[in-house]
């Protein structure tokens, strides 16, 4: 794949450095056209016939198939709906019944805040005395015991951009009995996953970041052939139902990963998501993996040799190892707010996590070596003359 | 409000008699335009600001008060996002917790299923000994006594059209201190709701039917005012949390209703729900209702007159009585399935519910006395000629 011609996939603002595709990814020029369609065509021209016509009903299973590609799961293993917080639930509260005498679950303090609230949601509902145990993330593979039911841990940390290793935790839960599940939403389409290869037992994950799905699109849900027919949905939901438009009055979950589907899956923001998905399908994430690393190296060396750390108080916060890094880079600044807000201005988008964190998204589909030595220059420019340092740097938006 | 006028603020295929909003609601003309510019111009042109420039983070609440207004509900208490059953989860498992020393759940066997299987799910999920009894529709008062947590009740029946008594239903279930929970899937935009002057707990219900929202629409729910300072999140979303944007470790219930948001909300299906409620913004319920009843009686009366039941097999399933009925007219044929498929195939669409009921949703904004009138006489026409008997209409589709 030339990955100097997949940048004219994305309908991106003319001369705009868009380093936030960790955040939300840009627009797929075929989206538009696509959810056109299915406004138009599909919800306007056949209305309810577009369930069977337009293949609705079914799209949660083969959008989930085309992102299980790039994660390595086996076929008919990943759907997708919902959000990521939901699926997190649903993958927990599968789990724990899936390990009845056991009493902890293990993440660590880096994880995405949601995960950690989701689970303490689920553990206090549940009321059996689950324990959620969060440990600094060197120090998982430690923390599990004969009493641990599972792991739930993103592999990519969403600030700093550390990626754990999945292979020897997935084996050390294992080796204890534990499950091992998997918060994907920094690695799917960032960095090779191998769901299969290492044994992970469910795995979730958004498709808005780096796999260009669009805001809000729906999440995803793996769950691994050994648990598909054991796994019990707690959100019991009418389309996870073996016969969904039976309407019996009891539930009977529905076959492998069916189960996981929970209500009417939200066709607008599939019809965005299968347009880019139409652009994943053509990746080699070997290939994407490899030209990730190499403009995270420029990145990183072209800021080292501009924005001398003595001198600006700029610190890479991201493992200096590709290999302990995902796709994204961040540095610490004491400043960071102001000189993200500086940046933007000038057309090279990141974004700030508080306290103290600038990050940078690498996405090779469409960003490449012009665009990261921009990002360089400009973060220079920034820093030698100080031009961080102007009151509209410093007012905060709601969201940031 | 002229409701002969409204029809054309929808995007109907010419000639067709639609009369399945009660399933999914037509395109309303100005929401293409409203979802190409989610699209384009604020993902495409705004990117992440969008969250902010766009109002895309606060527009679940605004929507929700929108909605709020044609439910009956207090402002501020109403928010959007996922999907029914998600919603009547959270709301089960927060009116529980509310109650925390009583047993029982109370719905009946007309509830819509998804409700009854999300029911049973969080029963199993806590493991605490609850017990969800169904009953028949009109035996609910009767089993609702001291050990009763909550009543779980769809106001209409998606089969019949049968409406309870909010009302009366909600008293009863207060006067033995248990909570009302309404689904209003067939209520919002189809019958006047009025839950702060009944004193309803909560409710939930969904867009894409009467409300005209678009296939896979996101759900809302109420949480009255009595409860939202208390109410627990069972889903513990980063968006519910009192600032999302902190990445807090520890899970702070956002105030009141806010506190039900779980994950990112779908964007692009707001966007089109956000145009369908422009035309709602300037509906009167009351008005709406007189001219729905008059056009279900328009409709029960031509059908009585020209397909006599002694002669066709075709019964009124639904209510007779208009104040015992919601938006809808149903009737049962043991060739229902059949008889439906001739319809559609004569332009008039409604669907078939098994085993044997014909549905035909009742919607004065694109619906008038011309549509009813050809209705009934194409109906007259299939089963005067039993033209209902050929293969084709026998034939299963998936989704029915």
């Amino acid at each position: 794949m030339d990955f100097t011609a997949t940048k004219a996939l994305f309908d991106l603002p003319e001369g705009l450095v868009y380093l936030d595709g960790n955040s939300l990814g840009p627009l797929p020029r075929a989206a538009a056209a696509r959810v056109a369609k299915a406004v138009t065509e599909e919800w306007g021209g056949q209305l309810i016939t577009a369930w069977n016509q337009a293949g609705w009903m079914d799209q949660p299973m083969r959008l989930g198939d085309r992102i299980g590609r790039l994660i390595g799961a086996e076929p008919g293993c990943v759907t997708v709906g919902d959000t990521l917080t939901i699926k997190v639930y649903q993958a927990l509260a599968a789990a724990l019944a899936l390990r009845p005498d056991r009493r902890k679950v293990i993440s660590d303090t880096g994880n995405f805040p949601t995960d950690l609230y989701v689970a303490r949601g689920l553990l206090e509902t549940l009321g059996q005395g689950h324990e959620l145990v969060t440990v600094a993330p060197e120090a998982i593979a430690g923390a599990i015991d004969e009493d641990t039911a599972a792991i739930l841990v993103t592999e990519v940390d969403y600030r700093t951009g550390r990626r754990h290793d999945m292979a020897a935790l997935t084996a050390r839960a294992h080796a204890a009995g534990a499950l091992a599940l998997w918060d994907l939403a920094h690695s799917a389409g960032a960095v090779p996953v191998d769901l299969a290869g290492i044994g992970a037992d469910f795995a979730m994950g958004c498709t808005y970041k780096f796999l260009n799905g669009g805001p809000g699109a729906p999440a995803f849900i793996y769950v691994s052939p050994r648990h598909a027919a054991e796994a019990r949905p707690a959100l019991a939901g009418w389309l996870g139902h073996a016969a969904p438009f039976a309407f019996e009055p009891d539930y009977r979950p529905g076959a492998g990963i069916a189960r996981m589907r929970v209500g009417t899956p939200p066709v607008l923001q599939m019809a965005a998501l299968e347009a880019a998905l139409d652009i994943w399908d053509e990746v080699d994430m070997t290939a994407l993996r490899a030209r990730s690393i190499a403009l995270s190296e420029r990145f990183i060396d072209g800021v080292a040799a501009a924005c001398p750390a003595d001198v600006h108080g700029l610190a890479l916060a991201s493992p200096r190892d590709p290999a302990h890094r995902g796709s994204q880079v961040s540095f610490r600044h004491s400043q960071g707010y102001a000189i993200m807000q500086a940046l933007i201005a000038r057309g090279v988008v990141g974004d700030f996590r508080a306290p103290d964190i600038l990050r940078f998204g690498i996405t090779p589909l469409y960003i490449g070596e012009d665009e990261i030595d921009r990002a360089v220059a400009t973060l220079a420019e920034i820093l030698g003359g100080s031009l961080w340092d102007r009151p509209e740097y410093h007012r905060r938006a709601t969201v940031t």
